[in-house]
């Protein structure tokens, strides 16, 4: 095994962690100073992570983020010292993973059942990479040892934070989008009726018939089995690694603060716990200067047009990225494009691809008409925040259910990527760029999104200091932990109240029919 | 009728409402400034809504509150103007009522059947009087038509606000601590889990055993019949006002904003609504000096104890003072105690009874030992802010509830006023100021309360001008509304899906029953 990596602003120290850290100063200014573990998870959830990690460190915190020696986004930072632990597999083996995600998306002919195998045996290849990195953090036991921390904030839809908070017996702070079963409202005790709460891919929206009810009531019904198939891997682990019998679902319900990525411009409102923390569009205010060579391509009188698809599609399948080409060509409008490989032959002139973009420098600028978008959480706040209509081409995750919200709200389209034609596309640009309703609802959408009484960012680092402060949070605990499914939903009353009622017509009835009998034997004595 | 009337900090204008206010400067500073209506409850919930309209006015908006001529607590203040409505009736008829309070309280020895009665009696005045003050507001034309503003903050106990802002066609922002009946949760479409969400006027905490899950189970079954109860008279006078067949319910569904006096401190964990804000402690930073002849009362090596009763129960039935003078002349503190009659001739030198006292302002005082309090949530709110264990009397409306809350949390003690001897009153105040762990745990409580990421005043203030700003809040307004009660609960769904099971099941049985015909028939054959 490889020696343990601590690196810190890019100086890397070798041997333990904690002796590592201690050169470190304690941290500049705030009343407050404490140890925080960050363990995050890669790819676009990293994004909002490293804008908490960094605002702790800033604050003076002694921030840790520990990270794969391999990964996607997670790197080091300014305010955060990284700890970097070996993995058993090398880089090759994750860009091939990588690079399937592109044959998922550009297989719309083949047929429907190969497709479905296809998705399958991709999302197989993701788990097991998740288990496999959970794995060699979680048993790397010199690690372990030397984590002396206040608190984990962590990402709950991978457990791995969790585990370790549980080992350590230190409170957790999660930061989230939403588990697809739901994990996430079982371990708070939220309730989310399916009449009015959309579950996960169903791509509904709070408005819906019956027909949209039943699918919806089907899938809140089967989320348990979904939840079990999601996380049986990490249920052993759990045992495993915490010598105890115990499941992910019991160890998140011990978390002591959910800062949930959703705001109620984006999402549909719903009910709440006291320790779940709205704190979606975390990074609009997180904001650098546009570099030079943008300058020409964003000063144009038509505008521009920004198009990404996150970070798991690194580029798209030829036939595809014609089609985008076409209609990009038959626009006024500039088109900055995020394109990992070298730029097709024919790239028309108002088309320039770059392998990374400033997205959310881009869509601050005053010249951006509209923005094509994965539908990515990250990008969808973005967007919002800077009042940018979309044309959204969601490609898998949450990014449908996400298309949907916002396209819900009359601030986007959605087109199907892997059906998409340059016909499609020119249509969807030009209704949301020439139809000013779609930039009015988005002006009206995105006043209401920034006007919050404190920032989202300053929010979570509030209560990620709250936890540290307090050693959790467990007065926002609901006592719904307490009691099992059939005392929650007061069946026991519920069986006695009956039985109770039957019981009373029951002796009613014999009564009156004793009394008829008599009655009736009176008569016939009469 | 006698004239409208138009005060603003005491200078009394005669005639029409809106001409009177032209008068008034546009305010100080403020990116936005609008007119706010606020139409109060008397007594103690006028203490935060108070707060919030002084604030608002600071701000520079143009606050205006109606209030009726005669008022226990509602007056004028710096920072906004009021309009003054006639009554049909004259302040001894206000006192009459008023006084009556502490008959209730007096009757320890009586028939429990008559202290019943005498209660329901008392409940039945008080409603009479909130309905004759709500229509001398609604049905005073002129004043109604005069009145054009931005918004409409209100206590939807009693609904008369919400009318108005109904008829107005404006938003409204609620600030309550709750209805007796859960209307605020079914108004809001809030789950509320009777396993552990306890049921006003139960006493009962989050953590109820199998007996108290079923009082509670049973008390929230009562809920729809009680508010209908509560609210009948307010429905008809709803349905005469606006012109419509429409009830309370749904005249309080309309709320853009509820500012819940509640902080989960005192109150248990619980589903929240988007649009529900708990601003629990709103009036802990509202503070001024001590008054001059104060200052040896407070300055003591001892520590003094405070006691007030609230604002409905100016002075106690004899027989009881003479309990507290006798436990007081016992203790080594001196006692600050409300009391609105002369000091009785045996009152020991250690007790100074003042028929005003600026409680918040002795409470933050480093030498308040404890605090004597009749559990009201504004007195409960201001003890926690500062720290300072209770011994609770509780004697109505929510303060049983409220004392089980705080009692639970181990900050002191409830004890029952009624039958209350000098020596409980003794033991309480021995125990809550010598035993260390009340003092401890209040101040953990006091800590956690206190630690908020924004003032609970400021919170109130930024939530009434957004409403103000975007005119209401929709975006924060579940789509339960829209529901009827089998379609929010699916029963329909799963009816549909029983139904579909039920015919599986009949159809199986019936194939496998021709089948073993068939196969018996065979084998006769053979």
């Amino acid at each position: 095994m490889r020696p343990l990596c601590l690196t810190l602003s890019g100086v890397i120290f070798l041997g333990g962690g904690s002796e590592a850290r201690d050169n470190i100063p304690a941290g500049h200014t705030g009343a407050y100073v404490g140890k925080l573990l960050v363990v995050p998870m890669d790819g676009s959830h990293w994004v909002g992570m490293k804008a908490i990690s960094q605002e702790m460190g800033r604050r003076g915190h002694r921030v840790t983020v520990v990270m794969p020696e391999i990964t996607i986004l997670i790197g080091p930072g300014e305010h955060y010292e990284t700890l970097i632990y070996p993995l058993p597999f090398d880089k090759a083996f994750v860009d091939f993973i990588m690079s399937k995600n592109e044959d998922v998306l550009g297989k719309a002919t083949q047929p429907f059942l190969e497709r479905i195998q296809e998705k399958f045996s991709q999302i197989k290849r993701i788990t097991e990479l998740l288990h496999t990195t959970a794995e060699s953090l979680l048993f790397n036991a010199s690690l372990i040892s030397h984590l002396r921390f206040d608190a984990v904030l962590t990402d709950p839809m991978v457990p791995t934070g969790s585990l370790i908070a549980r080992k350590l017996g230190i409170p957790t702070v999660n930061l989230l989008r939403g588990i697809p079963c739901f994990l996430d409202m079982q371990s708070t005790g939220c309730p989310s009726p399916p009449s009015y709460v959309p579950r996960f891919f169903t791509g509904l929206t709070d408005k819906m018939d019956f027909k949209q009810r039943v699918i919806n009531t089907l899938v809140s019904a089967l989320e348990p089995l979904l939840c079990r198939l999601i996380y049986w891997r990490f249920d052993q682990i759990a045992k495993e690694f915490l010598e105890e019998d115990v499941g992910v679902a019991e160890v998140l319900s011990d978390s002591a603060i959910w800062l949930h990525r959703i705001d109620f411009t984006m999402e549909f409102p719903r009910p709440f716990m006291p320790n779940m923390v709205p704190v979606g569009g975390i990074n609009c205010n997180v904001r650098n200067p546009l570099p030079e060579d943008l300058e020409p391509w964003v000063s144009g009188k038509q505008g521009f047009v920004v198009f990404t698809l996150g970070t798991s599609m690194k580029k798209m399948p030829d036939e595809i990225t014609q089609v985008f080409l076409e209609a990009f060509r038959q626009i006024p409008q500039k088109v900055i494009w995020r394109y990992s490989e070298v730029a097709p032959d024919n790239t028309p002139e108002n088309v320039k691809m770059m392998s990374w973009v400033p997205q959310n420098d881009l869509l601050a600028h005053p010249g951006a008409r509209a923005f094509i978008t994965h539908a990515g959480s990250h990008g969808l706040f973005e967007g919002l925040c800077h009042a940018v209509p979309m044309v959204m081409v969601p490609i898998g995750g949450d990014q449908p259910d996400n298309a949907a919200r916002m396209a819900s709200r009359g601030v986007g389209v959605v087109l199907d990527i892997s059906s998409i034609t340059a016909e499609d596309l020119l249509q969807g640009l030009n209704e949301v760029i020439n139809d000013t309703r779609y930039k009015e609802n988005m002006k009206r959408l995105s006043a209401l999104h920034r006007d919050r009484p404190i920032d989202p960012l300053d929010l979570s680092v509030y209560w990620t200091e709250f936890v540290m402060r307090h050693k959790g949070a467990k007065h926002l605990k609901a006592a719904v932990h307490d009691l099992n499914w059939f005392q929650y939903f007061c069946l026991d009353v519920i069986a006695l109240l009956a039985t109770i009622v039957l019981v009373f017509i029951v002796l009613t009835a014999k009564c009156l029919k004793f009394c008829c009998r008599k009655l009736s034997r009176k008569r016939k004595q009469d």
